[in-house]
């Protein structure tokens, strides 16, 4: 079986999203609290992932929809722009300074850019913080810069095969041509086996435990038995 | 003469907002271009000072604007989003390094502080924006919380007398006990003269040139020059 295009989910998979987003919540609710919002750091953090699962992860506006929530005596005396202010601020702090790949992704894709596969992301997400992402986690150099693929310049969402589709189309290639590789049964590994493609899960991160309809190509556990499979299984030289 | 309050203009007053942008655009239209974007710098900053003469200096999408003006070919083969990343990635990163307050600011601030006066912040902008600048600035702390009075959550902006009206009236004090002090004779100066408030014109910027239709009460040339003046004219013990 010979492969022309490898493409990889990007949340979980290439990074602990979870750990980055608890680290970065935490440094934000302190810098609040530093600035004059008085209430404990494990009130407002339960306040904040409310807020986060009620208005979704992509909201512009979490800090100041936590101020609306919190009684107004909880920062009298304080301007709430300067509380939004500290919390965006140490939030994209902890971007700049935390936001990094799993340790064994990247000597991977290093590898990977040296072949003549077509290395792309297929992401479901907002465009612009996605593309950062990438740019931040220091892997953007690794893809082939015409097969990043994201849901909300496409129109099309994770777990619809069509976006999978899409991907192969733009890139030229089949989908039996093609690996995914993602963390997520449902969103990454259900529509590519329904397409046709060849499907590693990569089981870590929250989704490990949860079960798909169908059943993925390879389960492995990191990067480094990805390099082993791809090597021993589909005769790629990195 | 006794004052109770003195009151900032954040903008040119306190740091220097002309060379802080013209640093922060020519270092994304750098990254932009490191990421595939091929137009000279030159020709891309005339271009999104275009966008900002064109659409306000607090739209939020000036660098997807940019983009949309350039000539689709000039960054063929990549992802839009990727290069509206990278250039406000580079922008924020600049802002995270650069921003910092005139070298004659913080001393003086700092002696403030340590009076019973009220030293407040009345600045025309957008509220997380202006807050994000003042935190940046590490100047936050020598300011009394209460007293940080921005447009854009009052309804009523500069050059507004009622502006400076309302910061007097929610801090307790009269005009005339209180001083303004800013870089701009018609923003700053001239409301502030006409409420009656004592007013230090601090002449460099790009508004040193400037004429307002009223004569401030003091011009100076830095904040040395403003602490001499307290100190002689106003019997502040800093």
């Amino acid at each position: 079986m010979s492969l022309k295009a490898i493409f990889f989910d990007l949340d979980d998979t290439l990074f602990s999203t979870t750990d980055f987003a608890a680290q970065a919540r935490r440094a934000a609710v302190d810098n609040m609290r530093r600035h004059g919002l008085r209430l404990p750091t494990d009130h407002l953090l339960r306040e904040l992932q409310e807020v986060i699962a009620e208005f979704s992860s992509n909201h512009e506006q979490h800090f100041d929809k936590l101020l609306l929530r919190l009684p107004r005596r909880s920062f009298d005396g304080v301007n709430p722009a300067i509380l939004v202010a500290a919390g965006v601020q140490a939030y994209h702090d902890a971007k700049f300074r935390h936001l990094r790949p799993y340790p064994d992704v990247p000597p991977v894709l290093a590898r990977l850019a040296k072949t003549d596969l077509l290395r792309g992301i297929i992401t479901a997400g907002l465009a612009v913080k996605q593309s950062d992402k990438l740019l931040r986690l220091g892997i953007y150099d690794y893809f082939t810069p015409t097969a990043i693929f994201i849901s909300d310049q496409i129109g099309i969402s994770k777990p619809n095969p069509k976006l999978f589709q899409r991907a192969c189309e733009e890139s030229g290639v089949f989908p039996k041509e093609c690996m995914t590789v993602g963390d997520h049964p449902l969103h990454d590994i259900d529509p590519a086996v329904e397409l046709g493609m060849v499907t590693v899960r990569i089981r870590r991160g929250k989704h490990a435990p949860e079960q798909g309809r169908h059943k993925p190509t390879h389960v492995l556990g990191d990067f480094k038995e990805l390099l082993t499979v791809l090597r021993k299984d589909y005769s790629v030289r990195a």
